[in-house]
């Protein structure tokens, strides 16, 4: 794919730009606050109709105005086309492809970006391995995000149920109901990211001998609460999910809280052995993140 | 003051070395891993007996080792001194100023870090530029640590107090005892911040404009769920911090929750009347971190 042109409405400090590409390679050089992170977010949103750097979309759209419109003119091996973004204050948005009305943003146009804050991807609270996970998963296997959202859902009634404290009798009869969804929804998203990780393993490794001479060799594990394998199927997944949550019953009424699952998994990340979040240098962190980016990119060509 | 030389025994990755510094300017190239950060921290940890990177010590033993020996040699318009500090595993500490025993590490030694790391003090959560303050703070006023200390402790307390929900009228009858220790020594912790936040905002200001070349103001606010004011004395603070405390106390015992103090306050970053955290550049917010590092040095100086 080439990326040819984009072109910024009211977006962030851009009231209009456009901006041509190379098909190889493009630097972007400039003062503070000129505006070069915010043309890669830029592209970044038309990759994913989101944001990597903040969830609150109001921020992106310029000063006093009420909406942004982003544009980019691409060719692939299909064909040419334009793909336009508009979002509005009001958090509506419109995408349309080559001038017709489109509802996935996600299936044209993909991009992997590797910024100061994916440092934290290394260094950060296990939240941001997952949010990396969640977010390339969700590039690769559209469905993925489908799951997560009505995972999260039942996590949080189960939660406030759990938070209520209401006799234990009648709190054991309705977490069966829960669990039961909480474990179809779970047991998707910790297959999808056992899968990931098993492909990313080796490109992630492949690069990171090469950034750093064969001296170090980075290792990915999925570490969860549950004993999973990767080779386990969903059914399996499904079946050991419910027999923890069982075991787990009292533990969880006693905290008021779901201590199972893939909200609380973290990405160990480990180069020579030692893990990368307690003992790599600032200089391993960043060469670690940016061969994880890297083979994102692989797996995502792919 | 001149740092001459520093020696490091089994110091992360260190297992013994000597490094002689210049009086005026040090650079350390080399490649990934082979401890330049590390050799930072040991600087760092001298100064204040603790590591910017980690909380938890072992981490900074070299591997297999059961402690760690830092010296450092320097002079200072009182004299030549010789500082040294032994940690070992169950978290002991040894400190000797020219070889007596000696029980504060932060009189002698003083140091302000730049590292990739401090970036999170414009990005980051609300709670970790409360630390910048408190860390800073207490390299100036040793006292404050203590009060720190002691706040955190009543707050534990306290929250715990909320979160039983025994019933209200015996919550209400603890919390006045809760509140006077609350009030006391959060008053004193709300009085130094203010006071270092307003000594920090002139330099800091200077630094940054002459950083971008005049282009950009740096503001700096104290954001405090209490209505206080720079000048306000102590007393002042702990009769609206107690008034307020009562205001709240429906609402804290239905949340489980201590809802007012400095544990939820801010430090509010400005450039250009734009708050750094969401508007500010990637760039923008290094300059701003380093025109803040900057300015504590100043204070420091003086």
């Amino acid at each position: 794919m080439h990326l040819k042109k984009i072109v910024l409405n009211n977006f962030r400090n851009y009231c209009r730009a456009e901006v041509i590409f190379d098909p190889d390679l493009n630097i972007f050089i400039g003062d503070n606050a000129q505006g070069k992170t915010n043309l890669l977010e830029a592209i970044y949103y038309l990759a994913g109709g989101r944001s990597y750097r903040t969830n609150q979309e109001k921020e992106i759209i310029h000063w006093d105005q009420d909406s942004f419109i982003l544009s980019a003119f691409f060719e692939t091996i299909k064909g040419s086309y334009k793909l336009q973004v508009v979002n509005y204050l009001n958090g509506k948005k419109k995408v349309k492809i080559n001038g017709i009305d489109y509802n996935n943003i996600k299936d044209y146009f993909k991009a992997v970006i590797f910024s100061p804050d994916d440092l934290n991807l290394v260094k950060g609270a296990p939240s941001q391995r997952r949010d990396f996970l969640d977010i390339e998963i969700n590039q690769i296997f559209p469905l993925y995000s489908y799951n997560l959202q009505n995972f999260y859902k039942i996590l949080r009634h189960r939660n406030k149920l759990l938070k209520l404290r209401v006799d234990n009798k009648k709190t054991e009869q309705s977490l069966q109901v829960w669990n039961e969804q909480l474990v179809k929804y779970g047991s998707f998203i910790l297959k999808k990211r056992l899968e990931v990780i098993n492909y990313l393993s080796g490109p992630a490794n492949f690069i990171h001998r090469r950034l750093t001479d064969n001296r170090e060799n980075l290792f990915l594990l999925y570490s969860s609460g549950l004993d999973l394998k990767i080779d386990h199927t969903i059914e399996e997944i499904k079946d050991i999910y419910t027999e923890e949550l069982e075991k787990k019953r009292e533990e969880e009424i006693r905290y008021g809280l779901t201590l199972l699952g893939p909200h609380r998994d973290d990405l160990k990340i480990f180069i020579n052995n030692q893990l990368t979040r307690k003992y790599a240098s600032q200089g391993q962190q960043r060469t670690c993140v940016l061969s994880l980016k890297l083979s994102v990119m692989e797996l995502i060509k792919e």
